[in-house]
């Protein structure tokens, strides 16, 4: 994401002291949604998906909730900050679920396995961002 | 949404206890995901888009979070329940900062008067929804 | 939607001679939505997965094409028409591909059932916001 | 996006001859789809809000139909091309006209400077991955 960061940076109100984080919040959740909507795909693609219905059910939550994350961490002006604290909350929070369900099946699936190592480097990603919030 | 209440019933793992709830929480984010892209579009066909700049700013979060509140409460087999508790706080949250904000303005912008009701109509759904999930 | 025919003749620059076109559509397409999201998890916690993955697999398109054709309607100012008209399209086409789908399903799942009627009404209500774009 | 490549390579029914083309559109237009966003906010806390309320306008049907492209690419697997046609088409359009309106403002507004150059890049994209799904 060539343009992101001169984006934040002409922004008349730039997210002050979390300029950094914001960037690569967006950065590790816009990848993470898409690496979980391909694994999503890819599980559906498998011949046994009844064993990976539940990694395709966190999958579809963790896509739509990272999406979510990353386009309201890239709104810096005045935001309702409560809000956007219980959102990294419950993106980090998913994230790791999906990680965990993922490694099950890491060893015979390798999108498993990249998939879980986007989705813990978003949830630290979101940690950062929620504490470079805390005033 | 007539075939809504029949697809969570036929759903072979239903929400449980939190049917009635789920339904009604569904409808109301829906409802208010919509309300509040309209108004922000009509904020910003208003002449003085600058007083309504805060106004269209929370509308862009809330109608993205009852969104996906709406969406995520639409799949009710297996989901990490922490996560869901967390979304439901967070659109809670933004539902009544908007709704605030649109009260400011409701003497003059009729969008913003119905916006202010169906922003609170959704967080009360939100907190039933939240409590139907406590064991 | 009680709140959304309200906002939409709220609205300064109202829809002109597709208003009504457009509150029936953004009710059929959210409904739709909500309708395929609710189906998708419904056939991943069927026992036989494989044989639902195409299923599962519009569903998800289906979902995601018709929430943000709901959304687009709901900002009726100043919008590119072309662009609104390729939407539609789109979203009419995978509603009845998804319908297609879901009928092959339907005497054994009550959901892919629902699922087919609300995409077929989604997919009628789009042609007809179409149509009312014409100049 | 690091892992995006990855996960694509790993899927079992990869996107075919159009790999490398789905790997370029979704990066451009998940940019594309936080830049306009970011720009949307940034036009929304400037002084005079209404002589960008066109601008604002479109980044904001942009990033929503971005962020759908990227989202419906990464779905390799068993897709309805003529539905993805639609939405390519309707992508770059959308991308083409905010790139437009953001020229207009280029001048005095550095971050619709960066718009149009991030818009351009997607819509170019899109005319490639739509290209490469020609039988």
């Amino acid at each position: 994401m060539d343009h992101l960061a001169e984006m934040l940076q002409t922004h008349p109100h730039p997210a002050s002291s979390a300029g950094d984080e914001a960037n690569a919040c967006i950065e590790a959740a816009a990848e993470c949604a898409h690496v979980c909507t391909v694994c999503a795909d890819a599980c559906l693609a498998e011949g046994d998906v009844s064993a990976l219905a539940q990694c395709i059910r966190l999958n579809l939550d963790c896509a739509d909730i990272c999406a979510l994350a990353s386009r309201l961490i890239a709104r810096p002006s005045r935001r309702d900050e409560p809000t956007l604290e219980a959102m990294l909350q419950a993106c980090a929070r998913i994230c790791r679920a999906c990680a965990e369900e993922c490694d099950e099946h890491a060893e015979h699936m390798e999108h498993c396995r990249v998939c879980a190592e986007s989705c813990r480097a978003c949830a630290d990603a979101c940690d950062r961002m929620a504490a470079a919030l805390v005033p």
